[in-house]
């Protein structure tokens, strides 16, 4: 892909959150990301200079807002801030990884509604536009009124397992959640669908997993949107090993990666764990058992289609070949 | 219940789209609904008239935004723009079915999120406060940045089954998005769950059904947040019964009921529909095969709580005796 | 007029409330209109999806919210909904009757001012500015924040009894609130001015109309801005012709014609009925006595110019060759 | 009216256009204003202090927008902005003439509509009701979305001519825009209307004036909003002078009084015209022929009853004794 | 500097405040003013007639808010409105000199923060973008949320009195306010520092002055932003002269100049006072002791920057040469 | 001072950044902080779970936005965030200390202004007042349109000063910036005043101190709002030990102390330091040389007087017995 056809106005600019990706994008894109510093006082206080006239600019702003979460959010309103303050036409915010989302409703009394507050504030501080990937929830692009291109990494993750050629696949949805993006896996991949189902005994509360559909002697593939501690996943694995599955393949669009989640890995059933590179993951974590799939080309590919007016849709669409 | 407990300055009105639940609730208020007309005008123009002085009042409309939705929505934010007007205290907008609640994610490119509009338009009205039932997915909740009050028709359902004795029960999730409620319900009855997965073949475009989980010889009780035409539940009924159930019972909280879903349940292998009635259900649709509760109770209560400033939480925890 | 100096990011939409004027507007324009489809779910919920690329386009979407008025009215608010979650670059809103129009006041206590519900509603959704013909009252338009071009079509009635070359002619208001487009009409038609006025009796509540100014033996243009149920119009006409009028004509911009309007009309002393078509007619209200002229070519040379920019004004002037 | 039910968070403040009035309405509301400065920097800026603690109260500002207009509408807005700073609870600004308000549509290409910018500007700042009298169009409360209390000065007049016991009476619109008003009048004194209709000619460019309606011998009242140059009333009255009417009176709510608005109506045949007090005449203005009535009592029953949560709407009706 | 560069879609507006300052920016613009008056009703209100087409320009408006400063303030804000509804582009206020920006905090309990006032009443009339010289303090800029162009006119000033070659310097700030504008241009000039401190006695209220720092013998230049009753700075240049220097100037960018400045200044020890002309200077205040710079080019060069997406701080660099 | 007078609707909540504080405050006030836990998901996301009912309750929440001043800050939006979801009556933020509060103006071009960012998304999550004491610039009340209470703890360092006895005092101003606070200061003092000037080389970038103002054989005390690395205060300190001051005194309110700040003071020549504990100091920099004086009471009263709606104005006197 060229951005020749980009005119002179168009400006991309990185914060701190997942510095490798942005670099993929700045080549995929063919130009260099915008001069700017982003410091800290020596109070933790956020320092940012805005280097180079971005005047009527169409910027975008790379930035996942993964650990430290609050730290890299503050980083992306302040930026927007400037931005705003500094007469630039429009203001893109590109959000590989939207931290917060899975606090999209109140679950219990009187608890925030955090990724909408987040929604809240990324508006009010200036920004025109969100791109993203597999929100925890899609219903959180209801939470802005400002335009959402909300991509999916299953696509990418898929065509990888596609090139397998693995045979009697089923998806498994690690718990009910996942249920949706195990469903559009199993599409593509013409596999039946298992869930791993938690229940909980009100008395003991005690919780017992359970595996609905069948896994016997079957590749099974688990999908979810994120890895966290790794435990669900790992616990699904297990499961799904117990119910006697023939191999165990595991993928996410995100990997948080956070306490011993690799440990859980490594120790686990799982074969291969596919992920991309939303979240920047360091070079310790990165074991074999595990792929990183980029998703440069794709955020590269939407980007270049704003800002060039023609139909992001096309990226939504399930590829099969 | 008294509301004797209760200022003088609580007001309660109802518009036209569920007279019959309207009076129940008034009934459990122990208070007559204040006076006020909805009437259309000749070329279909919606004039209201609040015929009693409102001024610093805590004003409750109950309106469901059922069929026809865009008449019953338009009153409401009518409702709400007059009583604004006339300097009332708060108003808190009661919508036991809340229409449009589907559309709450861009499905496809260039979609709308209607349910997100309608949260808009309704605080751009004046909304204070939202007091609802089961919207399509909680995240809706996140729609809005007035407070809501987000009741749950599932406790009233389950304990209608809880007190038929049923044994062996299965709860079934008709579609992949009743899979959360399915759970909350298989938890409070201590029984397993079970999945009707629907494929599609991307070449064909054929879908196939398919059970995921064990139903054989099971007591199956079926749960959806709404019926509208009917077909889901009574295909994943139709489904459950060649899986081998022994009987199938289904419940859902919004009896929409559209074009022939009357026959179709008629017709079908469910041996009892339990429904709520925060959607009116006319005479001629109230079939023996289906039973409806009434929420009146439980709105009461959420009404009686928020006006005397005591916590709603009691109402969303689940009860099982 | 042609198009070709158009660029190729006008977009023109039209839904459901009027697709005649929306093809005399296509053709006018020289363009198609773009693909879109609006359709009811089986529970009336309305589904719209637009399917065409429109980042970044100036779009123009057609809509008089006529009768059935919530219907063209949540139609129009998801539209723009949706193409506001589409990156278009501005959303013009053109509603040739806007309805609600005559709720512009509190006439009496706790009454609602419905017609800036719907301005701040349009606002709220996304509408960028608003292209309409005659609102009720000119005040309206302060409504609004955003820009709104306020046409009227007037002058296109005026031209068409010009033509007529009719002697000596009286300008009549059949009612106060039109006294000023009766003064307009007459100004260019150098006639003079009458005005049927109605007392309402405070003790017997009888009603009496008396006709203010001379109309004996001359030829009465009775003016108003919609025809709703034509009671208004017709009684005026009675009146003016109780009083020596030797020949009755009647005109207004916006034909609403509901419940049995037509069977006055026809029954009335009014000799022509001059229209245009802000709102659909349908075929069987067509009577012989009623003329229909269309507003496409002046809506379609104010698109031009809002679209290339050029001053809206000489369309507000009024033309009298 | 004794405000002693009025509980203790009640204040009321005064600005510096009509002092007279506010005096009049702290004895009618048996309250003491608010100790509050408004003074001017050597530069003409506005310096107020608020000289007692508003913490929590129901304010209420008194302040016409009366010339020098630009004046009292600062005065006003930094008022609203100290109160609002202030902690106060509720914020309600009497209006008794409101500036600017026949600038309320765009009469011609690119003009403001600088009523509703007045509305924004007040809401803005931070008020939260609006209490006025006359409107120069009704449709000017839509320009809010705050509650507007909007009262007329309308049945005042009326009463007092009621009083003369005059004989064959006909009020008189002396312009097209205030024959609503003359019609309302008319109403309560079972009277006839009369139109006094400016035609002007395209050609030459001149006016000419012509009375519609018969004036013969009878008792003519001329009823407008507000009396400015005076210009208007005065033609007019000459105008229905010289149709034969018997003897002239005029009444309008807010008398403006500009220019040598005085002098023409000393020398025109108006044998006595009725004001009232919303705006502050001058002695040397206050001629034997014209008359001032108070709107204190009206206003203080008004704040009363918004005070106390009453309806206001009883202040609206006509009263005719 | 030529406009060639700039489209047509630049439009340049002037209000009545400094008729004198916008034609030589005019001139530096080599453009012409847009057609536009201002005039004044009767009764004092505004009306401003935007007399050419503006739809889809980019507008800058000139408009200093000095006294009279509730006039000038409201003709900006009128002529916003009015361009806001004209469908231009972007609306670009110039404002010279911003008036109130001295009420920037609350000093007191219950004041106003009028500076704020005006930037909210600014923004909600539609300001899309500020461009003015040297607000009371820097903060100011944070009372917007629209790009605020922020210029100094220190360098200016500093530039006139290093081409007057003067020797062993001291930059006097007559009070603590101004201390930062007193270091900046004594840094350009590579002079020390010193304060004029003022001291009040709480038991007598009396004020004494004192000078802190080392003045004897040294050619002393006071500086401020604004010199309104000149009494600060002509005490200041007393309590500088008592102490020693061998002769005193005086700078600031805003000229108030109101009550008895100019006798002040011309009986004061000060040599020349240099200002700009951001506030117009009558003829007969232009006495000899007082140089008056025109800011014109600055202004101009700023706009042309803005308007051709070029970067404007190297307007805020100081210059030394 | 005694709570009872609080009605029982009155709650206090404080959140992580200063439990000592809190506690010192729920002490004063007599009453038990709100129960609500505030944790980390393994991620580093916040968790607030807020465990009573605050339904209608006036809420204070007490939070300094101190190192780590994202962390903190997140805290304080998502529990604000939770607080209007709970239906809270009225959210007061209570900020001892206000982070990000030196970033309140841009002085360099395409620099944020972090302080107005932060006021606005405080307003946008739903704070309805702010309490804070000594604002990096008082221009600071301006960035929000709530009401704020801006206390100050200059009064109580100075009385600890006055208690001391000191003779033959000055005050010194450690850079410009502190002006005003030593104005302040020196004028309940009765002393004189002296400022430390910092020069900067144009062509070397050599920075040379001075002190303006005599401090020979004087009991200097330096005053600054914070003091975070404490390079400003000791070098100083320094200048004016070199300067010939008998001794040296200094205080501000916050003690930020960052880096190696306490080993500064501690080889400073400063020969006490009186802080305040707006920001919690560690147990380990309380070393000797430094006083820390509770706000807890000053805070208190603010609390109890805003509650019970009397004038918080007492408290921003100065206080010198």
């Amino acid at each position: 892909m060229t951005m020749h056809q980009l005119n002179t106005r168009f400006k991309f600019f990185t914060l701190s959150s997942n510095p490798k990706l942005a670099a993929e994008l700045a080549e995929q894109l063919e130009c260099a990301a915008g001069k700017c510093s982003v410091s800290r006082f020596s109070d933790g206080e956020i320092q940012i200079n805005i280097e180079e006239n971005v005047r009527g600019c169409e910027v975008y702003v790379v930035q996942s807002t993964s650990a430290p979460v609050n730290e890299h959010l503050m980083e992306l309103l302040i930026m927007i801030d400037a931005l705003k303050r500094s007469s630039v036409g429009v203001i893109n915010v590109v959000i590989p990884y939207f931290g917060y989302g899975r606090q999209d409703r109140k679950a219990r009394s009187r608890e925030p509604i955090t990724a909408k507050l987040i929604a809240n504030i990324l508006e009010r501080a200036g920004a025109n536009r969100v791109l993203t990937l597999d929100f925890h929830t899609a219903q959180t692009q209801g939470f802005f009124d400002i335009p959402v291109e909300h991509l999916t990494g299953i696509p990418v993750l898929t065509e990888y397992f596609s090139h397998k050629e693995l045979t009697d696949m089923v998806v498994i949805a690690p718990h009910n959640g996942s249920i949706g993006r195990a469903r559009k896996m199993a599409d593509i991949l013409h596999a039946p669908l298992a869930l791993v189902d938690k229940r909980k005994d009100e008395l003991s509360g005690a919780e017992t997993l359970s595996v609905i559909g069948d896994v016997t002697n079957k590749t099974a593939i688990i999908v979810d949107d994120l890895i966290d501690t790794a435990t669900t996943i790992t616990v699904a694995a297990q499961a799904v090993a117990e119910n006697g599955a023939a191999s165990i393949y595991a993928c996410s669009t995100h990997p948080i990666f956070t306490g011993n989640a690799i440990e859980k890995i490594e120790s686990s059933p799982i074969k291969e764990l596919v992920v991309t590179n939303t979240v920047h993951i360091p070079e310790e974590k990165l074991i074999p058992k595990i792929t990183a799939i980029s998703v440069a080309p794709l955020l590269a590919e939407a980007i270049d289609r704003i800002h060039n007016e023609k139909a992001v849709s096309p990226l939504f669409e399930l590829s099969n070949k």
